[in-house]
């Protein structure tokens, strides 16, 4: 097979590549964001009232658990709905793709950060922040691949466009919300995800 | 290829998607269950009586590992089993898996807490109780696929469907089961997993 | 696709799925054996004696981590050479290759065990047993696959089957080896297995 | 299917199975560099002075997780470009990939240990030195793959070959540099692979 130069200075990544590699973070940053849940034993062997107080302290952190556990479903998600129509790559794809992995590899540490520092300002803009640079960069993975059908098929429908370019703004629109919530009060802005399921479920049932 | 409408709308992710990520965890939660066996070792330098400390220390934990090892592999297998049939997905399948993978992420977090607290009863229930509902999750995901045919070939098999639906039902009952033997004594609800792979044999054999 | 009521009672597993785990879990096993290297930092900065401590005691960790990670992937070239030529898979060969994933899911551990505890003779027999027994489930796997070419092609040359028996056995008979020397002196016995490079750039260059 | 004798005694692993490996591989790396954030919290619960401590400290930790970062994923470029053009492995090709993977699962531990001890010179060199001997195994790699076209396509373009020769010496030829400017300050050797996106973009632009 004779691969074209054009094909190989343009850096053509075969899109499963990058898949593989996504799919691997994702399961990945799941399944660690649970190793920040601390277990005390205390030094002369376990006993109830110290079990007590590891379950009390760590209620906080299992809510952050599931709030990030949904926001990085709904990033893999999104990035899954791209890739359905998204059949060829080229370098910027590829940098996008891989500044995305940069920041979602960093969830389960923002993650950790707010639950120990759920009270305070900065771990919670931390957070937000991070989801809101996560979100933004999907927004423009799809911009990037959709303007002028650079990277999707020339006859995929204009709508199926528009919905995804409305449903890669869900989660920038939230986490601004939340930002401007967490100067009222840090716990308010975290809670704004909590409705992210409830949320995507009715913004998806109307269509 | 033109992508109809609907089933942009329907959400329908390549069922080989699920699967890569479901792999992934389920790879991941089974290696770090591993990471919560500590090795202490004294400031001046190890010693045989400290290497017995820890080995005595780590056999409880040892066979907590192995319990929820087989666990695992059994969701798995399950999962797999689900999967040779459901060829297609929808966004009820999607969440579904989503709401699995939550709690299958948790299990190497209950496996730890049951390692370090196995005497007290709130770590045990906590430890089944996770078994339970992702037992539960594996019994309503073939529900939701195999119910009109929803997902799977109209062809297939009843008595396919029916032995999916059994099988999907063991890890329930015998979760029940260790919850209400931990009201009893502790131990004796976890020990009930020990039983599984021999139960799996003798279930599948007389078939 | 009707899919044979006989085959489905034989749980078959489609090959690819068990490959997929198993290169999940080499993966994250492989990686994760740098995790129990510890990097103390003293509490008033850090400073160069701190750091040549260090350094000083990962050294025969760093020994380890390399011996476990050639260990690892001479376990994960046998697994695929023998999948090169299993084509089908059954409940049988399943159950084996989760067994197997049990024991390689601890080699990260009983590294850590051993990089801290090498002077030990338990910590060491620990090690080299956990060795031995991945490399007989690995023999046995091959047998178990191979005997009257069960799930391998019935035209596969006989003289494959017995070189991958024959390569089965090297790991085995390596740790019986480093088992032995261990009891002189613990620190011999895990030396063997770094002869295992070249033991097999040797025995494979003759045939 | 007879698979030829002498194809077995070879060794050929179908190279999807080591690019399947080292995706896992180079998605665990990339997700647990960030393991190594601590996040201390004081006995008497979380307050905001401790909080600006952790984030101070994090902040040349940050820096070093984003150089690896960038390092990772420059290098699993490098190994997709070079399997886009190798379409069957020997003993050889596979030996250097896991010798390669070897040092590339170091990553996490040296980026952490110059994210402590970043002022010092052992821990910096330690950190380069891995990086230069990760880039030249690549260089090897694919010296070794397309010499006499070995294991390419004997149609592919000369051009190409060259042009993949000079991609793979950038991270050696930085690596060099950097051990150099790092006898002149330890800080300074790092922060050179910081300019590793920008060469990467303005390098491969011009052709």
């Amino acid at each position: 097979m004779k691969i074209p130069r054009l094909q190989m200075l343009k850096l053509e990544l075969k899109t499963s590549r990058i898949e593989a590699l996504t799919d691997g973070v994702f399961a990945i940053a799941m399944t660690i964001l649970v190793l920040s849940f601390e277990i005390d034993v205390p030094k002369d062997g376990p006993n109830i009232e110290a079990l007590n107080d590891v379950l009390f302290n760590l209620f906080p952190e299992f809510l952050h658990y599931v709030e990030s556990f949904f926001l990085l479903s709904a990033f893999w998600i999104a990035h899954h709905q791209h890739f359905n129509f998204i059949h060829k790559s080229d370098r910027g794809l590829l940098y996008i793709n891989i500044v995305a992995l940069l920041f979602i590899c960093l969830i389960p540490f923002t993650t950790s950060l707010v639950g120990d520092y759920g009270d305070f300002l900065p771990a919670v803009l931390i957070f937000e922040g991070n989801m809101l640079i996560v979100g933004m960069i999907f927004f423009y993975h799809w911009e990037y691949a959709s303007r002028n059908n650079r990277l999707i098929d020339k006859e995929l429908d204009p709508i199926i466009v528009k919905i995804n370019r409305q449903n890669s703004l869900v989660i920038p629109v939230i986490s601004v919300a939340a930002i401007l919530l967490s100067f009222i009060h840090p716990r308010w802005g975290t809670t704004v995800y909590l409705s992210l399921p409830i949320l995507y479920l009715f913004l998806r049932r109307d269509r």
